[in-house]
């Protein structure tokens, strides 16, 4: 059901700039929305009233409340990826690119601070979409890795273990220090993270 | 306000054996229907029913529905923690420790599946006991850490971001391959994850 509800949205797709002007608004306005009252007390009026959108345009983007939080969920997995893919390009060392990584997506983070409390929710409101947000970040990583380790830059073999491993250190770090605390520097964080994947604890 | 009720339902905490049975038996019964039916559609009376306890006896133990959850989710944090302290009960080295704990906190999740749908809803239902349950874990993994470092078992200046990576990494591990996946033996899922934390990744 999810799968044909994510099919239709995707018919709505807008072809011309003004329409993924009037959706790009609306998305932004519901991550303001959803991030601040949560789901249940989110509404539609008050979404594109946000976006300063008539309340019968919402319908040409968007099939319901349910579709547009599943759409902001993919949305906004998408753009932590595209945060942290410029921050990488060009990094040949492994686990240098992994901490470039790791610091992108915690000024993301601080940046858009509603990402964990609308991803969060999404595991009880659209748990297809959290799962999928999640599988799809740990693949990325577990690629990288593993390409790495291929070439033999890292030590291997990489495993899908430590795909998850790393992303949870980085969902950690990033709701620890990007949401919670603003205190200490992202780069510093990132830095004593990136020692202990590169060397670990032992002495 | 969420203080001064966690200490009215401390005050309801029972003096008999056959006091502490019945909460024990509300407890496990909220386990099972919150973590089922989400904590907005479950209720006191169907909690009783499953514990097999009278509707009226439930005030006896818990003021609210919400009180109860707050008591549920210390309940599951400490038994957590009561679940990973004798798995790490004599075991000298410090990276092999967080590895027994790490083994024994799997087994512990695909147990209790449970505590990811009730610790995760706790963002959003009980969020002062969510961030209690996060930032006491992660103080005693700096706990166990520091004193590794201080005692040159490990290499140090050992950091919030240690704890909070590590964490993570529990976390997400348990939700992987202790909830999602069960084909992968939580021993050699520990095993791998703590040679990451051992050794790291670089060549």
């Amino acid at each position: 059901m999810a799968d044909a509800a994510a099919e239709k949205s995707a018919d709505k797709t807008p072809r011309t700039a003004r329409g993924r002007k009037t959706q790009r608004a609306l998305l932004d306005a519901a991550e303001a929305e959803f991030g601040e009252r949560g789901f249940h007390e989110s509404s539609i009026v008050s979404i594109t009233k946000r976006a300063g959108v008539a309340l019968g345009t919402f319908y040409t983007y968007f099939d319901s409340k349910d579709a547009l939080f599943r759409a902001l969920v993919r949305d906004m997995s998408g753009r932590v990826k595209d945060a942290v893919a410029p921050a990488i390009a060009g990094i040949e060392d492994p686990v240098g690119r992994e901490g470039a990584a790791l610091e992108a997506f915690l000024g993301f983070a601080r940046d858009h601070k509603e990402i964990y409390r609308i991803i969060d929710e999404a595991e009880f409101v659209a748990p297809d979409s959290w799962r999928e947000h999640y599988e799809r970040t740990a693949a990325r990583i577990l690629e990288r890795l593993q390409e790495a380790a291929a070439e033999g830059a890292i030590s291997g073999p990489i495993d899908e273990v430590h795909a998850w491993a790393l992303m949870g250190m980085n969902v950690f770090l990033g709701l620890k220090f990007g949401v919670m605390d603003e205190d200490r520097p992202v780069g510093e964080v990132a830095r004593i993270a990136n020692a202990l994947i590169a060397k670990g604890l032992a002495r």
